[in-house]
């Protein structure tokens, strides 16, 4: 399993404190100190696991005195009833870290299994299933890696990784005077070397103008299907092509069919439920 | 409007610390430092408003110069198109806030919008809508003040607010021998004495030992309609009553019917969608 | 021995930082650092120990490779010239952790013994005696941790684990017109179901209205032993009583024989004194 | 009024985390939020008031709109009744910091009440009154401004700005063969140059070896007055001379007779009791 | 002035820790509190300005009631004697703050200072200067920002917002068997689609594989000019090119000649001197 | 080796939040995890080792999997080609550690090995060579120890572990009248007991004054060789006598054989280029 990084860790200690905060009061009157014990965490849902290490490491934070194993991997497909880790230890400890651990591996494998639903939609077409930035505040590292075991592809990670043009951006330099062919060269010009540009267009009539000032990537916003298709062949190649706005399972699969590179689903983050686990004590 | 207090700040600086990282290399390339501007902050669904004072705080964060209005109140009632506030100074500020700014805005209003709508289904009868712990790590106070801006009551902040004795404490104790009433003596025994005694029973008969042992609030869990309502019955008035398990909009009212005084929804904060808000920069 | 939490690593790291900073110049001036050694932890005065475990962390953190073993739990009984506790290990690290390690114990085996001194005094009785949240500033965990070895029970942790309606919130309240049962009425339609509601009253003449309007503890003021009988009278068993105000050593036996349940004691975290410790390096 | 230092802010602000944690649930039950209001900070008892600003800050820090005035000076002669300052806000802000701010300006109070009567025990002599390391975990820096406050003589800061060889390091090095001369010796060669060497040590007949060897100040422990006295005059104005160990408010004036230059006083900051304020709320 | 970001405040908060710890001795000895003063920051050099308000910033925060004025841009043009900021307020703030903030100014500045030296040294050619990773530990934002005032240009700021294939990564992989064509297809593959592809090329003759392989920049590493420019014409626009490796004031114009887009210079953050300013205190 | 403190803990922490961030993504790419190996950290100038202690740990933060072994020790010459340590582990863990690592070898080897080389300029003389605070804001704890692995001594650490009376605290209060003898003995009687009293002198004759007043060094800031020579002679070895103010490689030796204790040199940590180490990854 990868190591859990010091970002994870912060987020988990975060995580212990606005939960545990005094103590575990109920645990603490009536769990004798010295009574260990074994719990299995156990799927009751289908769907995809993410979130199973750091779930895990809240235990090991809680009492370094649990031993904890993983019996799934990132990314594993899960059936009711699956065990995918079990935690050995002081039962107060289990106790204790309990809903904590299991909000990580809900809410992560919610969104790895939602993501499952729109690449399997797509198969077939070249579109990848992309996220966005419409993350949880402190968590975007955790939801970027659930968008990956569900088989999607990350965008973004942040303002800096990337450079995308959008709407906000163009309404305040055409404001300026400016078309969208002298933005996109401006980008070009000033933005680091290593990152691509990527631009928001509204119509397949703005491809030309900003494949030709230099867009590596299009951002197909809000469009129809039928726009969609116009713009990637309006396009040919010279760039991706990135559709985006109202993408859902009901429609992925009709984007997908006009042609994308790219589909970028604000919901895989912002909107997927938790996935159900449950902590089960097990007779020792 | 109430004071961000040093746990928000700290969740809004980590909020940008993610997005934000080494600079938004769209807004440096594009926007002139010097460029001011307004932009609106827009509703785009039916719902209520929660955060909009977390949002406005992300724009000053990035910038001290940027001024921040509040048009509606924490719990409003928000309609597709409604302003509920105004952000105005350098626009590369308003460029570079705006994603994190409507991150906390439209979660925290999804569940303010969506604790509403089980509140709006219990009216007539005495059941209040609670909240769980089972909330984003990271977030929980702004998520519990999301669901009492939606009209629902906050449930125990963590583990120490409340003792509620669950099914993995009786499990491990009645490996050990213990009946119900024993342990709920023993927490009243040794829990604080500011703190009620919760204990949850999975049926009807437990009542009277729970009862008599000195319980304060049952938490009937996983309970069908007919037996929430039997113990309601049997508990007669001698202690608060809780449903949980599987409440969903389409039971929610049924449950209330059976009498009881509380109905937590995990739902309400593991699954609430996001609520649409977009940020509309204006010509000044 | 239960794990060290990482709100008590927190707070060990911060008095390394304050107490070593820059490095410990003298040890460093003369110790070889290969030189290793060992030293005990001896009481020096009759008592109550608390905190030995965060002391002994405290070596641990400033240098990995001492090892310590506790010779003592928490609550024990202290005699002159018992050994708590060893240490092995580079010696510059044992005396650089020294005087840190020594302040954590000898504060909370002080705060310990004051508490015991209460709970022996009382002997016989039912009251229990209650620590308050006159802590000091940082220390609150370890602190209420310390009067629970030493025999005492902890009140309220915080804000937001207990109602507890004092002298400024009543004041604040009256000034307004509503009298004490509507204000007791108003915590209780208000506060988190989770909690009981305490109020502060200051002659016996306040009982009925308080416990009508449903509180369920009364906080007795600076009342007289009389009027704490009273009080208690007239409560009838309907609400929990306790005593407070200019409580010490020489009155509290008095209080208690007045009947109340609780007796908090402010002093027993705001002036105990220190229980004194030392390290004694040993040959080896 | 001086700044209030960073170390400062992150000592107030974990101590609201501590107290306030989730909320304050009494007040936010019952205290209108518009409802504003004053309240005296007043002193219950004769004494020396240290800590008044780091009181009136973490008002500000609950609620910035909270203006505060100081209506004394750090280190000013305090009388039962005596208004030291006043705060002026939000009700509910006022009530929601008033522990926190009472337990700084207490605590610190009462060490700069302490400090003042050894101070004023040794008036007449040339002795000055010390504090030590022996400082409460995580208060150091705001302690030994209240043992200025009070008219003592900040010692050590911590490990590094002093070079102070105890009865542990001697030991550590007696057993590898190395007489007191040699020690102080390879201190002095060792130490950084700004700073002088003191020395422990345990009667006069060490006196004339640790000077040659070029220590700086005699640190005199646990003597008696007449061998202190001797001390002291073999010293001759050679090096300072500090008394320390078992010092108390009954002794310390015969220690100061017997000529020392410093007498250092761990009680002054492990035992000293809080000195009592109460927060008035007014008619406004 | 562009906002100091919380990073940047972060940064100024551990130098002054570092610096000031528990408190500037020499200063509160000898300076009175109600002292005030004015300073002016004075360049001593020639050379190019940057961190001036990070500087001014360390006033601020040493005592909010200094105030601040900047009298010179970053990325000014400096001539010994050029007065760049003024700071007015205690005169014990200025004294305490001074260090800190010349260590910024200068550092900084002589890094934009050595910076605009190869700027100007290439001036003519296409080539810009870039900055590398081997930055300041903990610095690393405000340095590529000197970088940026110094006229360079901004290489990657981190592990994420590039791809990067360098010898250690192609060691690892061609000791599997795979290709240098095969390693860029592969990142291509897997990296995220927002970057652009960056490989180390050691001689001309891989020019071809790379760029076919689908390169977006070549990395020409330790390579002769002659090899560098064989290689940008086998490039033949197809791909950036980027120089590195041992290039200094004597070298940079000849490889600029060579005909490379991009010279990244590690020297301009490892080991540029720092630039001489004072702080003159004036008569008021 | 030493341990590694809760200080350096956290700068390397910070070094990998700022280089990692979002993750490596060219490693991530491209590297399989399962794939270990081995690498060696090899020295490719002459110079002197700091830092290895730090830069190892780089590697088991990102991965405790990777075992480190340090093959020299601090302040070991180093030859090119040397290999001062070895890496081994994951491979991923290698890549994205590596610049980090070499990042804090590099920079610290740079200050040893200047500091080195004034100190070898000196050998034979008295003088001893100084750091300043001069430092780099946030790494001066690593900084000043990378001078004593050259050879150096620390000056003081910050603000309050030496008294140090420079132009700017003599020209505030000159301006009120003070003369030089009158603001020593301030400084005497004000600051702490346990430091020496160093004072800013401009010419040889200010020394008589200077000393007589109780100076217990003296800085003579910007002499020329004759008027320091001056200055030593009139001091007569009553204080210490440091020289400071444009030292040099070229100069140093003239300024020791003038006779002073400690020459003091703000290049070593503001100006030292880094010294070049690499990694390299063998077969394993």
């Amino acid at each position: 399993m990868r190591p859990i990084t010091p970002d994870t860790e912060a987020i988990i200690d975060r995580a212990l404190a606005e939960d545990v905060r005094g103590g575990d009061v109920t645990t603490e009157a009536l769990i004798p100190p010295g009574l260990t014990g074994q719990a299995l965490l156990v799927a009751e849902e289908h769907g995809v696991l993410s979130g199973l290490e750091t779930a895990l490491a809240v235990f090991r934070r809680v009492d370094p005195e649990v031993e904890t194993e993983a019996r799934a991997e990132e990314g594993a497909s899960l059936d009711p009833g699956m065990v995918v880790g079990s935690v050995c230890g002081p039962v107060a400890a289990l106790l204790t870290a309990e809903r904590t651990a299991l909000n990580f591996v809900r809410r992560l494998s919610g969104i790895a299994t939602e993501t499952s639903r729109y690449v399997r939609e797509v198969a077939g077409y070249r579109a990848r299933i992309l996220d966005t930035r419409k993350t949880t505040p402190g968590l975007r590292s955790l939801e970027k890696r659930a968008v990956a075991a569900g088989g999607g592809v990350n965008h973004r990670r942040g303002l800096d990784d990337g450079v995308l043009i959008k709407d906000n951006h163009a309404a305040a330099l055409r404001a300026q005077g400016m078309s969208l062919a002298q933005i996109i060269r401006k980008a070009r010009a000033n933005a680091p070397h290593t990152l691509k540009i990527e631009v928001e267009i509204e119509e397949p009539a703005q491809v030309e103008e900003a494949v030709s000032a230099g867009a590596d990537i299009l951002l197909l916003d809000n469009m129809t299907a039928a726009d969609i298709a116009a713009s990637v062949r309006l396009a040919a190649g010279r760039a991706l092509t990135e559709a985006s706005g109202r993408i859902s399972l009901e429609n992925v699969r009709e984007v997908a069919a006009a042609g994308v590179d790219l589909i970028s689903v604000g919901a895989l983050t912002h909107s997927s439920g938790a996935l159900d686990f449950s902590l089960d004590l097990i007779d020792s």
